[in-house]
């Protein structure tokens, strides 16, 4: 049995017995010799690596992606008879992370801090005595509504950081209840509580159901000192009214690290927008425990064990 | 039994029974008809305040600073008959938020993103696919060794948050042991671990034996892609030889909320360092319960209980 491994990464998964392992270039189609893969793994594959795999390799049962997002391959065409599994959960730790860098950044006002700094200025309205919460102005977690939407495996990490830090989280999925210990609501029902949130989390997939969600209404019905980022996907914002709502200060500021298109071209207005923090999609990019999960998909393919995040 | 309360802050103390309150002026000299205080509580209270309080107020028993850092009453002169209680703790969800959002902006690399975005550039050496542990370079907090240099109320509640995003921490302090869980040096033995520390966050208070401990050999003996944070006193930190390390690239980066001197004078060359994320002492500047430890120690004043953080 082999298992083809992108060369987009390093992994060294220990084989169940019976696999062997070999490297491709995930740019490219499938070489003749490989053409016999039981399983392949997909990291940064280029669509013709996909398209290849989907049509070259009769004997393929697996496609293991290191990515939440698996658009790319379930697009692909691969047979019923091959199990896609997800990435979900490799990317939870440094999303999380780089969602609590900005949600900091723009709480702390560092990009503001950094302007004075240019300026060399010892800035009074950043620094020294302030009121815990001034009017009209989020300056700390504590006490802080917070609402993720999208409330899977990155949002249930993210959300604990946030609430031992003093911040009031709830989530938005598509059922409602407890997870993790948190509220969840379901889409219908956020509209209510819009106007009582001070930072709003957008870790939503892309899909046709998410397609512009965050959108001119969502963003009016935020109070004026809202934040608003997003490390899901791009398409999941309106990003011409959140744009908009950056110029008129209907919300006070936004970091975002995922837009669409994406690159952004060097011409899209958004880079100008004001107190618009943007990161070029490096919340993730780099999967942790991505050999465990490959090997636990694969004796879950021979039979042993349920599969991990099957699509 | 009268305390005095300072202008600079709104508070709302439960008084104990048999105690009136007053607020003054904490710029200016206290007025007669308030020299019959038996308590005073200070916050950004000026020189001549704290020298008018020594002086003036005869029946004066307890001061009571909102701030960590109590340098400014000791040297005002008050008599041993006076109870100096400082405002340690009061800052410490505050500060150690401010410490975690400049370290997660310099391992996040926000200030090489808010200049790329300056240029509308889609820069790809800070996103995409990347390795978690790039050679040379700090860019998550997972398996990081951070060392909290002074590891007293702030440190032990910054320890849990950077423990909690999976990095390794230890502190310094000036003795040894376990302290809330995590391991603690001494000064003595810090220099042997400093070559294995990617991120020092410094938060010392200001004083004889701090003074300037952060100093050229330190900065030396941290690997190269070491960060600095200090949210402590700058006092703690050698200006010139941080500016140097920074200049040399023999530190990767530094945040400081501190700076010595407070406002750092516009000609100085400290603004311009490369890889340097200043902000205005804002990392505080906000106690958190002020008005439950006023009437905590008011309390332990008049016998019912012992006094919180008497200095
Ligand atoms: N910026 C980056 O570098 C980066 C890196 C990795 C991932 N991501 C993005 O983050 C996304 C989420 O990742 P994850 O691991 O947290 O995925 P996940 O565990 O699958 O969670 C997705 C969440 O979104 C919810 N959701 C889906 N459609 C919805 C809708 N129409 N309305 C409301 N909620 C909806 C799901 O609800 P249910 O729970 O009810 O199903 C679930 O809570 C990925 O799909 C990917 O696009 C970005
Ligand atoms: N940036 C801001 O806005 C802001 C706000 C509030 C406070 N601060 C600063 O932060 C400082 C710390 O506050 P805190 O509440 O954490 O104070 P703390 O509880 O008194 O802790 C101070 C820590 O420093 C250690 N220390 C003191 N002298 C030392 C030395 N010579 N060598 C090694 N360690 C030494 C102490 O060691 P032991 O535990 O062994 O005594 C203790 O662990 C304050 O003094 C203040 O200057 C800054």
């Amino acid at each position: 049995m082999k298992v083809l491994l992108p060369d987009t990464i390093e992994l060294s998964p220990v084989l169940p017995a019976g696999w062997e392992s070999a490297v491709v270039d995930a740019r490219a189609e499938i070489p003749a010799e490989h053409h016999d893969a039981d399983a392949l793994v997909v990291w940064g594959s280029s669509r013709r690596h996909l398209a290849s795999a989907a049509r070259d390799l009769p004997r393929l049962r697996l496609v293991q992606s290191l990515a939440a997002g698996v658009e790319g391959i379930l697009a692909a065409g691969f047979g019923d008879e091959v199990v896609i599994a997800s990435g979900t959960g490799l990317h939870s730790r440094t999303v999380s992370e780089h969602a609590l860098a900005l949600i900091l950044a723009l709480v702390r006002r560092l990009p503001e801090a950094l302007a004075a700094q240019d300026d060399h200025e010892w800035s009074s309205e950043i620094g020294g005595i302030q009121p815990l919460h001034p009017a009209g102005r989020i300056t700390t977690l504590l006490d802080a509504n917070v609402l993720i939407w999208g409330f899977g495996d990155i949002g249930q990490t993210l959300a604990p950081l946030l609430a031992s830090m003093g911040a009031h989280v709830r989530g938005v999925a598509r059922s409602a209840g407890r997870r993790a210990g948190f509220e969840v609501v379901e889409e219908d029902s956020v509209r209510d509580l819009l106007g009582e949130i001070d930072i709003l989390v957008d870790i939503l997939p892309a899909s046709e159901a998410t397609a512009g969600v965050i959108d001119a209404d969502v963003l009016a019905a935020l109070p004026d000192h809202a934040l608003v980022v997003n490390v899901g996907r791009g398409t999941t914002v309106d990003q011409a009214a959140l744009r908009a709502a950056l110029a008129d200060g209907t919300i006070a500021g936004a970091g975002l690290d995922v837009t669409d298109p994406e690159p952004l071209p060097a011409d899209d207005p958004l880079w100008d927008a004001p107190h618009l923090l943007l990161t070029p999609h490096g919340a993730g990019g780099r999967p942790v425990g991505a050999d465990e999960r490959i090997v636990h998909n694969l004796r879950a393919l021979g039979g042993d064990g349920e599969f991990d995040h099957r699509v």
